[in-house]
């Protein structure tokens, strides 16, 4: 099983490096601090909650028979193990309460959105544009290996929520959302949108306020 | 035998950091979306298989002695298991169908250009020529990583089918074609080029064709 | 055990990515080479060490029940092992001398100061402003990887300060600074100084005075 | 015993980084095409060796009492096994015999000048000066990864020599040296200044010609 998690991760990890601003999170925070017009926001969101299940149904038909071979067919999850849903979509550790996982969400999205306000900050370091993405896919990485213990990162809304509809329409059924007694779902869905704009504010108020105008 | 496998796979790896363009499919699939003159192809391709043939001569110069000492000499592979053939050209897992590895092979190779295809576009990112081998080089990486567990990342042609003919040649014999009932060794080399183009044209239709002229 | 330190090392080492300037000793010696001025040391002194203590917060705070659910809420800490007080600020190996420590936090810092000096010398490889804080991060990557079996890379004294005062404070008491008979955690608090100003000058000495004015 | 060597592989790793052209095969092999003045080969030559013995006295002060707590101050080391002598110099592994050890030697220096080359020919990539340390790091890291297993990637006259020589002086003794017979030392020393060259007109041959005037 834990073989099969590995490679599977590096799926996600490569679609974290190229897709980092594909988040509806921070496409919210960028409208809340005035950098993407409001109008935009709900066709960022489509495609951005399309491209993730588009994503997770190519990452199931790749490993399919992988799944198969590994689960005998059943997919299944009980509150006390996710299983091989768990490769989809994120699932909390069991020592971690609600409260925690809010906490690590709002740090994690807000740690993400003062990381890529500070590398289009073209008053900051002066990214050029083609470095951007890479520096991104830095940040993603990075936050990945910090926040991954608890919770699964829950800084994406679009990476949470797309899979975990996915697994419950291939058969994982209603547990993939009913899990923990339906309190845990919506966090990393909800939660993301909160940290995303408290960090963009955090950067605005701590360096983007002291730039000469 | 995990351990020499490991170091192998550096060399492979490596190779294809460098050598990220060096792929029959990529090309072919530059000429169908003329990118690419038609009568240069067969140039590129020659190239390509005798770049990777070569390759697979100076691996197995190099390790020569490792590999007689851990086989005791004895160059044999059996359908369950490609034992040390497979340190040079790739093999499926038991649990895979034909179905599955033409799948495989044809997200991997679709993901490969679309990738190649966002690089190279210089209304895009603005990509300097110094960073495009860096930024293919980690393309091609990811692709690896996330793609390996299945059969080996089966979207280059020439990285397959030159050190395969090599094994051939070297003293495994037929079975490194014959394998799996002759219902592998073509996966690999001609499936990329039905992927590449995929993904070339996935590129056009989605990107491309929205720039202004 | 093992399996948090790994996750939480993340936390830290990302930190170090993006905050390799963060760093007390390192602008103390710019500023005895003449690169700040003296009269804002003083002013980044604070910000480094209010920085480190609220990033040691931020990751208490994210990680408090995993933490809670590995040491059973008992914080505490003896000379042979730290426990998890480890995870926020480093001990020593126990073979380690108080001059072994020294000499390893001397060497280490002023190799920190010597790659900084060449990193920021537009004279030298010409970075621009933009892949700074990636060369700067890739050299304290190195240093880390390099530097860590001693005792733990002291070449930070606000990475190595704030955090145990942070551990001092959450509960596990007067052992964080009297470990080892109150001869260890200074180490990592003045030395590092007396390294990165060697560093400096080494860089002016060998390189620096050697371009034509 | 692994632990240790994992350990202090990075500060090898790390000095090669950026130290990847202080190379005396590299430094003869430019001589020998024309872009090193003859005059100026012994300077860099003497400056690399001597600058591969400080780094081995460097790590050497830093491990010092790891170094005695592992070994128990005995530093010793017989036909069988290099020991920790082998923390400082390369020795082959048991299957490899002479003439496999002058192979990987030559193709390992071979590819590094190819790379090389085409790294600082500004009529290929353009890359800038400020990344060629980079790709530089990044190429024999490569090489590191893909080398390592027959003899410790033979690919440096300094990187060897030197630290051999450092072990020879602080107790291991002639051993060092008539490993094997005498039949080892000298290959690491000799052979890659062949193989640069070879890989350097491989370069000149394959690439540098084909350029207009």
């Amino acid at each position: 099983m834990g073989e099969g998690f590995g490679v599977m991760a590096g799926v996600w990890i490569a679609g974290g490096v190229s897709g980092a601003h594909l988040n509806p999170a921070l496409s919210f925070a960028l409208a809340c601090t005035g950098k993407l017009q409001w109008r935009k926001l709900p066709v960022y969101w489509i495609a951005q909650y399309l491209g993730a299940f588009a994503a997770a149904a190519c990452v199931f038909a790749v490993y399919l028979e992988a799944i198969f071979y590994r689960t005998g067919g059943q997919f299944v999850m009980t509150d006390e193990d996710p299983g091989f849903a768990a490769i989809f979509a994120p699932y909390p550790s069991a020592y971690l309460s609600m409260t925690g996982a809010i906490v690590d969400s709002i740090v994690g999205s807000a740690l993400l959105l003062i990381c890529a306000s500070a590398i289009v900050d073209q008053r900051n370091c002066k990214v050029p544009v083609s470095l951007v993405a890479f520096y991104m896919g830095f940040a993603v990485m990075g936050l990945g290996i910090s926040f991954s213990m608890n919770c699964g990162v829950p800084i994406n809304p679009a990476r949470d929520l797309s899979p975990r509809l996915f697994t419950y329409l291939v058969g994982w059924g209603q547990q993939v959302f009913s899990y923990n007694n339906w309190m845990w779902f919506w966090i990393p869905l909800v939660i993301p949108h909160f940290g995303a704009v408290l960090g963009a504010f955090i950067y605005i108020v701590f360096v983007d306020a002291h730039w000469p105008a």
